[in-house]
């Protein structure tokens, strides 16, 4: 039986990998670690033998013995200090919580010699700032991080690269683009705009007044649940070593995600734009290829955009 | 009075700094800050008011008290894992003990706000594998990092570039090139060569054997007398947010180094290839451009290759 180690299990990607193995019909067992307790129904999936422990993958010592005493066949490593906007104003709290995990994770498989297949989870943030003519953007071009988010995903590729090539570790890595679904935190701009367009609609908020950063910004969404879909083909069948891209293909504007929204919620709202928001330094446009992906595992995208956004509304009208 | 911080005190680099800053005739106050106690004459040196101060850069507030009561105008980091060789065999702690002991100095200069140019030390090693068309090497290359030791410079770097960037401190940053010289520790390549020649010629050694690694690389050394002057120089004229490499502009093959020691020092000895010693991925062939250091700084290597060799010979020759 396939046994799966996942960290950041507690987060928003994790919820949505366990439903899909869950439907694969194939018995598996799944160790969750975090250091928060996940706040979505775990226990009892069909298919799963599923356990959670506490976890700070930042004390070396833990993550040996917990890793020894597993002994997993496949690490979801999707454990992330993943806001970029946080990460300008907490930098090595975001580093740390990146790169240092990371390297306490794969160190451990190195010096204990598991024999597993690692996903290390990367992001379109490292591409940083672009040219239209490097659009779309493939993995072969280089990462230019401008943001200290993007530097600790920059660095921790690098190590995976190191630990692959070198070492001889059987580690896959994703370059990430943004994702979103139902369950996100509402400190990702899509989640907190759906967040707030209920709280308007169910006059929660006292006006009807968003307020946001930069809407000109460019990105190339995903829905979670088609993320969940590739991490499982790369596990199963990414080749050692190499970077895939996982994005839509599809470049869509801030603006037009929120104006979206408030049309399919039916609501009026006025929209003003908060410089305290607005970043350092921020790419205007990330849009990817899915073609290496497409090409080696099989795997496309699938749930359309407007599909996305009312299922996070809904997440949002059924939680408020 | 310009009140430097040297971190990274007791090493190699350290005492030829100091030693430059004596002979500038302006009087300045160094604190030097390292994890073991300097191994050389540091107190009594001209125009230089220099104390030193045990401190471990990975505990962070300790690091903010160091820095808020010193207040300095230059702060020369020097702390660093530096062994390539080293970094294979311990990659988390070589990680570690570069990319976050750097952060979270720049991190403590960015919240406390202190007024200050930092130098960023890099290495050649950041270029990784490259081919001769790349040659010489110039900044604008990108980093290919390829060894523990160098992703962790390659970090530091980037991290480099978002403090100068995004956060506005004041920092340059350096490639520096492989440095010898009198006082160097013999984990370093060339240092071991000239404590082993110097054991052979005084019968310490009981053969006249020489054990060693791959042989046929090329590198680009420099004097350590020349690195600091040029570390001097960077602090006081270098551009802010600039990458410069210091570098000699000549690869010499690490063979002809040996040998040449070996004629210098007048000894008869055997070589011996010890596979262990060979890394599991190492650059065959790195040369540096200086034109942009010397354009902008006016900086240029000034001794010479033999000079360098036969004073650390003579550093040996007096220790043993």
């Amino acid at each position: 039986m396939d046994k799966y180690l996942i960290t950041g299990f507690s987060g928003f990607v994790s919820q949505h990998f366990i439903e899909y193995l869950s439907q694969q019909n194939t018995p598996c067992e799944i160790l969750g670690v975090d250091i928060n307790a996940p706040q979505f129904e775990w226990s009892n999936k069909k298919n799963i033998v599923c356990n959670f422990k506490y976890l700070n993958l930042l004390e070396k010592d833990e993550v040996t013995t917990v890793i020894s005493d597993f002994k997993p066949n496949y690490i979801l490593h999707l454990a992330s200090y993943s806001s970029v906007a946080s990460s300008w104003k907490n930098p090595v709290t975001s580093f740390v919580n990146n790169t240092n995990i990371f390297l306490n994770v794969v160190e451990c498989v190195r010096l204990l010699e598991i024999d597993c297949r690692i996903l290390s989870i990367g992001s379109s943030e490292e591409y940083g700032i672009v040219t239209t003519e490097d659009l779309p953007l493939v993995e072969t071009k280089y990462p230019n991080p401008i943001s200290p988010y993007a530097v600790a995903r920059v660095s921790q590729e690098m190590l995976s690269e190191i630990y692959a090539n070198s070492y001889n570790l059987n580690i896959v890595l994703t370059r990430s683009f943004n994702h979103i679904g139902p369950g996100q935190n509402d400190i990702f701009v899509v989640s907190s705009f759906a967040k707030k367009i209920i709280e308007i609609k169910k006059h929660i908020s006292e006006s009807n007044k968003i307020v946001v950063g930069n809407l000109n910004i460019i990105r190339d969404f995903l829905d979670v649940r088609d993320v969940v879909k590739a991490y499982y083909l790369l596990l199963k069948k990414g080749k050692k070593g190499e970077i895939y891209n996982i994005c839509s293909g599809n470049g869509i504007k801030l603006k037009d995600v929120l104006l979206n929204m408030i049309t399919i919620a039916n609501i009026d709202a006025t929209v003003e734009i908060d410089a305290s928001l607005i970043r350092p330094a921020d790419n205007a446009i990330i849009i990817g290829s899915n073609k290496k992906i497409q090409e080696h595992i099989g795997w496309e995208n699938k749930i359309n955009f407007t599909q996305s956004l009312e299922d996070i509304l809904h997440f949002w009208d059924k939680k408020l």
